[in-house]
């Protein structure tokens, strides 16, 4: 039988068994074609119906209507900091920003190289342990767009709905809990998700835009960069990514088959759940990160009693075959990333090595 | 025994069985560590591993000393249009171009939208038969890098060696040839492919840079489009496409283990010249597109007597799995596009097949 670990690696992340067990019995032959996913043209029948039919199960999880284009990009989430600010923020406009932590700052960084950024809410002042709250900070209304991170991978908070944005676009980072949870997309002005942790492997990235706002995309900029354009061509103007997006729809595929984005939710609150209860009846050996009311159903972030702990505590569940816990080399700690993928019995054995660790240290 | 046909597809395209049987027998357990490479963090050590044994290999196939830089970006290799521009072409300068075909031609378009372009030497009078001669365009020395397109896919035309470029750097868009035979690397400056021809699957785009030109990378350029960035984070500023990554590393140590880009180029010339003889030797029922001392080694385009027959013979390849044989949507006519994982076996195949097929029509 293969050997498989717990997998609490924060992205590239944990893929559903199931998905990788079909990925690996067609990678020589897909669908009788008799060549590889990977070997298939861009512009076969073959694989555009994988493309559509990635994007008709999206649209359907995420219950997203065609006033939405849904694209594929390569270049990695972080490519949408600068993208987004090229293609919606005009030269005499200026765009607002809330700062959740160490992404936002980046995709801040980004767009003030592209065009003038305010940044209306920070939680540096109390190292990003926590979101805003609606009366945090005020939207006046003159934005080209309103940008959040909704879940944030190092602090390990997130957001329980989106911010208000009034009449102003909200543009989303949902890179680290898309997929997780229903969501209103009546809400949102354009969402970009790298694929990498509840969606499919690294190497694509989702982009869900109001076709509205593709007015907005400027004729002058490179046209593999511009929303309107891909969004005419269906992500296949040039070659798309085409096996990260072959593995996206595996794993949507599964999603709808386990009940869709309810059934995940549940599930993921259960696991955090689980999770949080144990740090929070561990008689203040673990201390969570974030503040209750901010807490991160995707990253759930802890401290022990001591670094050397810390280190022991790493060390000792890599033996247990529990891996990816370190915290994030920016903040240390400790870091569970307990994605869609992540089955509540790796959670199970998690909890039951912190009580037993606990038991050991006290 | 799985069924795999004779895949002529022009990109994506073929990968060696042997790689791709490795990578389906890894898919739930890389290594031993218990998870899929499709699951591993880009931080971990196995990753980086990977990653810089992909680095290390494709500079021994390519004799590729440290004065370049190997980069790996996604966006495929149209990105390169604008980001080269972005990188390499400052506000008051110019750059250069010589204009085989479709691409060189989007090439173009693209850099006109960052800067200032002049196209040296064009062959669309001539429905892009061949590939310039040096005595055919003249280069000034004062433009920032001349850019040309080393195989045309669509047209079938490839230069058999890189153009003169005196002290201007050379820039390449070597998407269709790369690792298809030895080069000289100490005559580019920049080279830019996609893999999904020689190299791997779609979703990663190989960069291979001098290093004094990252200097001209302006700073106000966005982290995930700047060359100097990324050289200095060994394309780890963010998630890479860590799966498309891994399969190049396959490919370049299959290629090493073949003999490398040596024993390639004698197996692509002896493909294309069976291919190229049984045009020549068909008496004028098949003819050849490109003019003789420009043709390609890894796209073979030709046609038949009438359209009629064109797609006669599409539909009567298909039936004996030669797939991928129609050529570009924009010129028709077939085309064979017989890239290093393309067996003999299947070229011959092909020829066997075009030989009856013709004493059936004749």
């Amino acid at each position: 039988m293969t050997h498989r670990v717990h997998n609490f690696n924060a992205g590239p992340a944990a893929l559903p068994l199931p998905v990788l067990e079909l990925a690996q019995r067609d990678l020589l032959d897909y669908a009788g074609s008799g060549m590889s996913i990977l070997e298939m043209s861009h512009r076969s029948t073959l694989y555009e119906q994988v493309h559509n039919q990635t994007i008709a199960d999206l649209r359907e999880l995420l219950e997203c209507s065609e006033d939405y284009a849904i694209l594929f990009m390569g270049g990695g989430g972080q490519s949408q900091f600068a993208l987004l600010a090229m293609n919606l923020l005009a030269p005499d406009a200026h765009a607002d920003y809330l700062d959740t932590g160490s992404w936002s700052v980046s995709a801040i960084r980004e767009a003030q190289k592209i065009g003038a950024v305010r940044t209306l809410w920070s939680g540096a002042d109390t190292h990003y342990d926590r979101v805003p709250m609606p009366h945090d900070y005020e939207v006046d209304g003159s934005a080209a767009y309103l940008h959040y991170t909704s879940n944030n991978t190092i602090a390990g908070t997130q957001f329980a709905l989106p911010p208000e944005s009034g009449d102003v676009p909200l543009v989303c980072d949902m890179s680290s809990d898309i997929l997780s949870q229903p969501i209103d997309m009546s809400r949102f002005g354009l969402i970009y998700a790298g694929a990498q942790k509840n969606a499919g492997p690294a190497g694509v990235t989702i982009v869900i835009i109001r076709r509205d706002l593709l007015e907005r995309c400027p004729s002058g900029l490179s046209a593999t960069f511009n929303y309107a354009e891909l969004a005419s061509k269906n992500s296949l103007l040039n070659t798309p990514p085409v096996f990260a997006i072959y593995m996206v729809g595996l794993v949507a595929q599964y999603l709808l088959d386990q009940g869709g984005l309810e059934a995940m939710a549940t599930r993921n609150a259960q696991k955090a759940t689980l999770l949080y209860e144990t740090i929070d009846r561990s008689d203040g050996f673990y201390r969570g990160c974030a503040q209750p009311h901010s807490r991160s159903l995707m990253n759930v972030t802890f401290r022990l009693p001591s670094e050397e702990l810390e280190a022991r505590f790493v060390a000792e569940s890599i033996e247990a075959d529990l891996i990816g816990l370190k915290g994030h080399r920016s903040v240390g700690g400790i870091r569970a990333s307990i994605y869609n993928a992540v089955p509540l019995e790796s959670v199970q054995a998690l909890t039951t090595f912190m009580t037993d660790f606990r038991q050991r240290c006290e």
